[in-house]
Order: C-alpha cells, then structure tokens, then sequence
C-alpha cells in the first residue's frame, strides 16, 4: 500500500461496548462521510484490482454495498448483492453459517454470476470470518472462481481472517486493529 | 432525461407474487450486474446533481447504499446512511414511520451532517414513501437543507410519491410502474 497505514485508521471510530459490553465496535462510518477519505479509501481497492481481470463485485450485505458499488463503478464491472434472508426476489441459493449462538443464511440470486466469471468478494469488516466464507461457496457453487475477499478492517483475534485463507481465500484489508 | 425511457424499465425484472401474493415486485438488480447498465444508470443521476451544489448524499438502507454510495463518490461528496434501527452504534437520532401494519423506525448518526448542508437522499424505490419522508425529518432535525428525494423506481398508484411532494420534497425517478 502507497498510504500510510495510520491514515485510515485514525478516521474510524472505535465505539465502546457496542452492540454488547467488552465489544470495542470499529466504526467505518467517518470514512465515507468525508469526501477526501472517501477517495483515499476507494482508490486503495481500485489500485489493487485493476489489473487483476475482476468481472463481476460481489458485496456482503448491508455495509459491504457501499465500497463494493463504488468499486464495481471504478472498475467498469457489474455488482451482485449477497443479502441476508428472505430480501432477494427471485431464485436463490443460500448458504448458512455458524453465529456464536445459533446460525444465519445468507442468498444470493441463482443468475447472480456465471461459470468462469472472476469474482471480487467484499464486505466491510472481517470478524469471525462466518459471513465472508458462506459467500465464498455461493459464489463457487455458481461457478464463479472467487480472486479474493477484501474488507477495509480486519480483526485478526476474532480468528476470522486465519479460518478464511485455511479456507482456500486470498485475502485483502487495509486496517486492522487488536481485540474484540 | 436524455436517456430512452424504456432502456431502464426493460431491464428491471418483475418478480410476481413477491413478497406476497398480488405483489408485482420491481427488481433492480439485473440494472446493477450488468456493468454498461450500471454507468447509465449512474449517469443519470450524475448529470442531474452535478450541477446543485450538493454536499452529501444520504443513502436508505440497504439497496440506496448502492446508487448512493456510487453517486457520492462521483460527485466527490461525503456519504451517510440511513438505517433500520439497532445498526448504527454512534449516537444517533430516530424517527418513527407507519407501515400497513404497525411501524418501522430508521435512524441517523447524530454528527451524520451539519446545518445547512444541502443533501441528496435517494433509495432504490419509492412506493408509500414512509421510508424517504421519515430520512427527510432525520436530516430536517439536524439542520441540513434536503435538496431532493430521489430513485430508480416510482410506484406511482401506491401514493408514496404524491404524498413526498405534499410534504415538501422535491422528486427525481427515472421510471414508473403502475399497480402494486
């Protein structure tokens, strides 16, 4: 990376005991408010994918959208959603994954990508990994070949980043910070 | 619009009887898979605000992230979301909307913008417009000067867009639908 790692770092707001106590919450929320960072921020994606033949974006719902649109828009590439249950209108296929207590299911559309197509996976945030991993076998189940997951904060105690590159993914992230 | 008025409309994709029986529901995301597709949509809003000295877009949870986030970056402006309540963990400020049964609340950071900042809202579809209308009091509460609503989508036979414009919002769609 051209920028120095304090640069966006210093711009996201840590939130204390959100949403639960002990959670130190990493806030990309100034980020994008601020036009400069904003720029600073999209260009450090653009930067490493452009030439990487990307053809298609694929962001985790909801924060996931934002710099997964913009980038797409950069790169001259379509954009697909992965959503949480039940908000996709049209085919599916879903994946679920383990929460700390129970579990959750994440959807994309079935004509969401094709066979061969080379798919940049993007959220905002990596944690325990859960979400970004059931995107990955959406994606691979639709035959997308997955370049890389990619994600502004990662949180590499959580063990999240670890379990997705065991998994098989090359990852991506620009901060990341200690702790929970 | 200097586009076809029909190029859009044929490229959204109608799925019946979703999310319940009688709806016809209006799906964008074929709009934003198809990268060509993409810019044009895009393009429409940008030719429309690049001229109205906008400071901000403010994006509806979670389809208005996307337009919105691309648009905010092509304007070189900050970008806020608007979010169903419980997600965002800053200080925030609320506002209650009706729905067909009970109500909805969608929330804002509190430092999200500043008075007199003129700013864009926009989300993906309007239909009763609760949605828009209650984002226009959050940014009205917080001194910002609303320029205009805007969307892909207009459901015109569902009100939404008639009651915005009693209220006092400007409104800028790029297609209509009739019925549900």
């Amino acid at each position: 990376m051209l920028l120095d790692p304090n640069y966006l770092r210093d711009r996201i707001r840590t939130v204390p005991d959100w949403p639960q106590a002990g959670v130190q919450f990493r806030d990309i929320t100034p980020l994008l408010q601020d036009p400069k960072t904003l720029r600073v921020l999209v260009e450090q994606f653009v930067f490493r994918y452009m030439d990487q033949d990307i053809d298609l974006i694929a962001g985790i719902d909801a924060r996931g959208f934002i710099i997964g649109a913009i980038l797409a828009h950069e790169l001259n590439v379509g954009f697909v959603p992965i959503r949480k249950k039940g908000k996709l209108p049209y085919t599916t296929i879903s994946e679920e994954y383990e929460l700390e207590y129970g579990s959750a299911t994440v959807e994309m559309h079935s004509d969401a990508c094709k066979p061969g197509d080379r798919v940049l996976l993007i959220d905002d945030l990596i944690a325990t990994g859960g979400t970004m991993m059931a995107g990955k076998r959406l994606l691979e189940r639709l035959g997308a070949v997955v370049v890389e997951g990619c994600a502004i904060v990662d949180l590499p105690e959580l063990g999240g980043s670890a379990l997705l590159r065991e998994g098989g993914l090359k990852l991506f992230t620009l901060v990341d910070f200690a702790g929970h």
